[in-house]
């Protein structure tokens, strides 16, 4: 085992009524996992939820209580759809105010793009007693307010809030991964992976199979805290393959 | 209003550490929200979970309980951690069996396959009372128990799924959608977008902004259960643009 066992969790609430109509495909679920697997936190859970008070509120309400970290991402723009800010403080019990720093902010990139409407305004508005998540790109901040960290739908915009995020966040031993490909059906190999799994107990192994150019494959992937524990596990898996005459692939196929 | 007013909503429950490490991206919340549409059902919450018995019987219980139809993708293969038909007939409180159709479908595909092992057999079994959904693909089928219809993670097969299950389940008026789009800040036509949505209360109007080509535009997407509804509420939305001198694209951009 690594020197630290606590493991850090978060969740992820993505609000949007276009993720649901499969008219939008998520792009943020991936990015979100990939930026907190670096930083040793564990992506536990993911929901999808509608634009609806009601809908953010439990999920946001269920999941910052079981988790280390609540993300969300959509629903803070300037438009009538966009009710995260008020949902989320209604979530939380605190009342909706207008930020002095993020009101700050849009002042100054509206000046030279016909000023801070009421509608752009909208973007100033937090939950009571939060801190900003700083957008390099278009003006308007993600927001923190305690573990919950409240970003934009748009990806690229997101990735530039996880970006200001890096390094602020306490997270645990990093789960490290190895990733094997074999030119080999997956039911061939259950008993090897069980077996090798059961062998290595701070070791998971993730199997997913494949059909490509009219032949059968599939990718392992070995998962542990530990590196020395990762790379007896993987060694034993190759060993394991290799005695059934399917050579392992280093890095999946 | 349609002739019908009855809402139909489905779930979705997507079960997988892969989704949750960042490594896969998810294909199969917009192919299942999309074939929901066709359907006239409503897809209406997401759950990402793990490879976890107790968040399975959680998010499927939960769901299942609070809409008509809930789905599942991922873990349903022959390997050591496909646990949903376990964690599903946990969930439903009934106990695992061997489908003896399921079992002749997997008898027949593996006949000329190396035979039917122990790892492939566990691909028959199901929660007892299900029926099978066709799998053209790969021989093992997917369930269906009441209303759980339990799927596999690899979108291709998914589809098959999907496609096999077409024109068998109730839904209700489908919710039409009409998309316009335009070179405009979403900012400065959020009072129009919101006074446009309240003129007309079959309807929803969802603003997704975007940046290209160093301009900025947004996509407006009117949806309702009515044709005539939606056809009058989009060409309200085309003429304020107008108004603005801000012409719109049918189609989006």
């Amino acid at each position: 085992m690594a020197e630290s066992s606590r493991i850090y969790t978060a969740a992820l609430v993505v609000i949007g009524d276009e993720i649901l109509s499969g008219r939008t495909h998520d792009k943020n679920i991936a990015q979100v996992a990939s930026w907190l697997q670096i930083h040793g936190i564990r992506l536990a859970e993911v929901r999808v939820v509608a634009d609806d008070t009601a809908a953010i509120v439990e999920a946001v309400n269920t999941l910052r209580a079981r988790n280390d970290y609540l993300f969300t991402t959509g629903g803070i723009g300037p438009t009538h759809d966009d009710i995260t800010v008020d949902a989320i403080s209604e979530a939380l019990g605190v009342d909706v105010i207008v930020h002095p720093d993020a009101r700050a902010i849009l002042e100054k990139y509206y000046e030279t793009r016909g000023g801070l409407t009421d509608a752009r305004l909208r973007m100033a508005r937090t939950p009571d007693g939060a801190d900003l998540i700083p957008n390099r790109y278009t003006g308007a901040p993600g927001i923190r307010h305690g573990n919950v960290f409240i970003m934009a739908g748009v990806p690229s915009i997101t990735a530039g809030m996880l970006d200001a995020l890096s390094g602020q966040l306490e997270g645990g031993a990093p789960l490290l991964s190895e990733t094997i490909g074999c030119w080999v059906g997956e039911s061939d190999v259950a008993d090897l992976l069980r077996d090798t799994e059961k062998a290595f107990e701070t070791c998971q192994i993730g199997s997913y199979p494949f059909w490509r150019e009219g032949r059968t494959g599939a990718n392992f992937v070995i998962r542990s805290i530990s590196a020395e524990d990762l790379a007896a596990c993987t060694r034993a898996l190759i060993k394991g393959l290799e005695a059934m005459d399917r050579p392992a692939v280093a890095g999946g196929i």
